[in-house]
């Protein structure tokens, strides 16, 4: 049986380019190599970072010190640690109901309390965290962060415009409460820019969070974070792994210093296709019966299932078919079985998106008790 | 002014194989590069835990199953999961008395009691740790491990032998606690082969951690810990970092196909050469007042001082005079103010210890305020 995985969020693999970072691995590590004799620099390699600032300042037009900069071994590494430097179990933290599973997670393993807020297309909603806040306020609970993936939202693929980014930190301020920014997917765009982050617009409340996961691959495990000196400190605290890899981070650096927007580019033209046929084909086998978020870039795309489906019922349809999705219980904040799924588009081909799609709307039909004729 | 660093525990720079791993690398990635699209597999990359496991079955004789292997950023990542897997502020470990600083940093920052078990010789000393643990449970406290150095001792450069691990093995059983069986020096072996591991002897009670960062270097960030299946699950609970870089992982696996024992030999014939000068120099210029240990292998070297230094003086003094050192301090368990002072001697060139070990011999003899020629 062919097998469709439209479940991980790894980056197209055709587009890999194993050649270029060989070369860039030799020739790093011929110029490089005897200093991996030493520890990494506690925030990790200069030009690593010299890279992530590069991208910030393009995707933001604002500076970004290397200083104020940690590499880390992928951006979970960061969120784990800013978990070990915010939280003590009970603790209150605010999240998108709908949220990245391995953020939720790692969230859980600390024993605090998830609040969900609402989100539409356009992100996380402010008037229902304005609400959040004001109630968790009465009952005497100041949540210890609010973290958000504000561009190509995981799961669902929304993009919050810079209005309701500014509403988002005023309620930060405040109610005194930092906001993590998870902008992994920053560099995945197929629609111009995106809004600034809320680091660019007020690095004293806000840690930040990059990755080069998205951009090469997650297998390399870099990613950074960014925050004001002491609250830098305070996460450094906690990362006690003797520092980065300056290996892979070398490897890293070099490939980028000559390959970073060339590469971008090259990749968001092949995903924002297979975007494009996810769309084509969703259109075509399920317009009547499935709702699906319009992404403007990142990897993932939001399906709404119809009321009359069970959700659980479908996944085992799907499953006996070979096709893998994210469920919508995995990415919601009090793990609900909500009428959602996740279709992660950047690894599968073009060819499993035209086999699999219809096969996946057949089961949704299925799971809805329909009867649907082999040439639905 | 010229500068000698005897303080840092890296391993020889001159014979680094940057040529070597540079190749390794072009190979590697070419071959394996497009497979860094995907996350590395929770325990890390087979084929660098199949290397771990080719070490411990020359250094012990067993086998050991690469499913009880899990690779991390550093054997230092491996301790801090240990630390959150195994600790809660007020509990209780048992260590060296002499211990590594960077793990002592490490479980200062969780909060827990220390408690240091005098060190000879040969190692943690048994009868001291039989005391200290019948006293620990006289006042009903029952330690989360006891973390232990056994061959190459940082920083006292002791070898446990085997019988004394048997009865240290004996008593954890007596009294219920784990081992930390910290390895990381185990290929560095100057003398023959090192006594069996602690976890090769009984694997249910013990976390062995290793380490590549001694046979290639500490910028690479590779080490592995290992455990029977239930524990390792408890560690692997916290390491939230998306897995161990398999970039660094398969460079260096690549490299060590072909190279690992070849690599141990060429850098133990040198820092075997190194520790001979600095153990001459020692006794032709500080025979009659520095005291010190007698390495079988490692990189460090423990000099007691004379009961007239203050060391606070001394370090001042050598400072002064551009060398650095591990002050006995850093190493204390309790953090006291030790007449004693670690030399690493992986990393220093022979023409640094002929010059810089002379000097640090009369900042010794200026510590104690006598007065020194300049000929001496």
């Amino acid at each position: 049986m062919r097998e469709f995985n439209f479940g991980a969020g790894n980056p197209d693999p055709t587009s890999f380019p194993a050649r270029e970072l060989a070369e860039a691995a030799a020739r790093a590590i011929a110029r490089l190599g005897e200093s991996l004799v030493l520890y990494p620099d506690p925030r990790g390699y200069a030009g690593l970072r010299e890279v992530a600032a590069e991208r910030f300042k393009k995707n933001n037009g604002r500076d970004l010190p290397i200083e104020s900069i940690a590499l880390a071994t992928g951006s979970m590494q960061a969120i784990s640690l800013v978990c070990q430097a915010f939280l003590q179990p009970g603790d209150t933290i605010v999240v998108e109901e709908y949220c990245y599973v391995g953020s939720l997670g790692c969230f859980r393993k600390f024993g605090v309390d998830i609040v969900g807020v609402p989100i539409d297309n356009e992100g996380m909603d402010v008037d229902a965290l304005a609400q959040t806040l004001k109630d968790l306020a009465a009952r005497g609970v100041k949540p210890k962060f609010i973290y958000t993936i504000a561009t190509n939202q995981n799961p669902t693929g929304t993009m919050m415009p810079e209005s309701r980014r500014h509403r988002l930190l005023e309620l930060a301020k405040q109610y005194d409460v930092p906001i993590i920014d998870d902008d992994c997917y920053a560099d995945l765009l197929f629609e111009g820019a995106a809004p600034t982050s809320f680091y660019a617009l007020d690095p004293d409340s806000v840690v930040y969070i990059g990755s080069f996961s998205k951009i090469l691959g997650p297998g390399v495990r870099l990613g950074f974070f960014a925050a004001k000196e002491e609250t830098l400190q305070r996460i450094l605290h906690w990362k006690i792994d003797g520092g980065t890899s300056n290996l892979a981070a070398y490897v890293a650096a070099e490939y980028f210093k000559e390959h970073l927007w060339g590469h971008i580019t090259e990749i968001n033209a092949i995903v924002k296709g297979k975007l494009e046929v996810v769309k084509e084909e969703l259109a075509a086998h399920a317009e009547s019966f499935l709702d699906f978020s319009r992404p403007k870039g990142g990897l993932f795309i939001w399906v709404k299932l119809p009321e009359d489906v069970d959700p659980v019922r479908l996944q085992a349809i799907a499953l006996e078919r070979g096709i893998r999705y994210g469920s919508g219980k995995q990415f919601h904040a009090y793990a609900q079985d909500i009428k959602y799924l996740r279709l992660a588009f950047g690894y599968p081909s073009i060819a499993d998106f035209r086999e699999g799609l219809p096969l996946l709307a057949r089961c949704v039909q299925e799971a809805r008790g329909v009867t649907v004729s082999a040439t639905t």
